[in-house]
């Protein structure tokens, strides 16, 4: 999906809520793990209960991947499932690869790739190993790379926060400025944070144009309002995530229902915010 | 495998050899793409031909994971046959993963657990979101986290030599001296590449008696006997990795028999190392 496709949908849905399909079987309702694939069932109920507020959904690889073989052909099919809803939804694989340069073209073959198993529109990289390690993910056409920058977890401050002796800026200052030249804002988004929405106003002046994709809103702890206030630009420049806040809203027979619900409150707060920037 | 194990091994075999299995369909002989399972096919042949003269195989997730579910599928049937051969060799998930907290849990359980479709001693981690995203993958019992901190690739001069303005050490540095309190030397290494075997002795004063997973020897052009000279500790405390320069050292029939030689030449000139350091 292309920028231009991304904002157009944005501006249909009055939204730009990504939804997180953080599925677990643990969590998932009950009466589910009597189907033939459990986490499917769930991802299609969670779909199509929120495909009118939702704008983009981000399967966490890991929660996938922990289920072995079987987790990741329930991944499969529902990538299969989201394509049939291309045209009005972007697909993230959350996986934080990275590695040096030939390893990393494998990896955007596994995850980008029109003829793999997944298909997705982007996925998410760490940036640790440098330009090589990035550039091979912006080489699908129309395809994306969304770079971390600023994490949402405690282990943030460990090294994120750490300032250049030379520049004095900190390291995600320094990752956003140095990879801006990696790619362009047509193929390079960040991660960034909502649980340091105050930082959004430092990091907009350095990727004013950007799209950022923002977890940590809800069980994080992260505030929508306050994303919005330093985060917004002029094309709304932001993917907002919600995982567990409206997957498992209910762990009940009312989940699909439930995660409308949250996800329908959560689209109505983002068309307030749009409407503010004269974006619908 | 436990620290005391994984040294006997490496008196036994008089090696501290890792082959990585970067198994790529492109790469391996054409006459075994006619085989049901080619991939298998290629590392078992690999694995037979290598395994008196190395301690760990390392396979690189990209190249499975590229070749969708069947790529996985291969990489479960060459972890059962490797875990044929469990108390002689030791298993690197070659997967550069880390995320918050409760997605890491998932990403160790994936490649970790002993109830997996994986089942690996160890894992490659990258560091960048700090304490949270790598203590997940030290909780199992005789298992290892592999700790990105100075990698092989270009891209490795982009962030991890930024010099920290408080402490003037640099982000690699940092990352050691950090992530030394997450674990112990019985469940945490840390990567550092051969290309920069200058390093190592700086490295050697942070983490004097941590194994360190050594890759870049061969094609990406780090030399053995000036990685040894910095790197080798009393317990040799290193993993040598060797992927290209072994595996695709023939592409013709014969290629397990020159794997051997590979194999077998960096095997001697590892037991003349440990002989100078009187390991064996």
């Amino acid at each position: 999906m292309t920028r231009k496709q991304l904002i157009e949908q944005i501006r249909k849905k009055q939204s730009f809520l990504c939804v997180g399909l953080d599925t677990d079987l643990e969590k998932i309702p009950k009466h589910l793990l009597s189907e033939s694939d459990p986490v499917f069932a769930f991802n299609k109920a969670i779909i199509d209960a929120t495909k009118d507020y939702a704008i983009a959904y981000k399967p966490n690889l890991a929660f996938y991947e922990s289920m072995g073989i079987s987790g990741l052909l329930s991944l499969k099919k529902t990538m299969e499932y989201l394509h049939n809803l291309s045209s009005t939804v972007f697909t993230i694989a959350d996986a934080k690869r990275g590695d040096i340069g030939n390893t990393s073209k494998h990896y955007a073959k596994a995850f980008l790739s029109p003829d793999g198993d997944f298909n997705f529109d982007s996925m998410t990289i760490a940036p640790y190993m440098g330009e090589d390690s990035v550039v091979p993910f912006t080489t699908y056409e129309g395809k994306w790379v969304i770079l971390l920058a600023l994490t949402s977890n405690k282990g943030a401050f460990d090294f994120q926060f750490i300032k250049d002796i030379e520049t004095g800026r900190k390291l995600f200052e320094t990752v956003l400025e140095t990879s801006k030249k990696w790619g362009n804002t047509d193929n390079m988004m960040y991660v960034v944070g909502a649980t340091k929405a105050n930082m959004l106003s430092t990091i907009r002046t350095l990727v004013p144009d950007s799209f950022l994709l923002v977890p940590g809103v809800g069980a994080q702890g992260g505030s929508l309002s306050e994303v919005c206030k330093y985060g917004l630009n002029k094309d709304c420049g932001m993917l907002v995530n919600s995982s567990r806040g409206i997957i498992y809203a209910s762990q009940n027979d009312d989940f699909a229902q439930c995660a409308a619900a949250e996800a329908h409150k959560l689209q109505q707060q983002m068309a307030e915010e749009l409407y503010k920037i004269n974006m619908i």
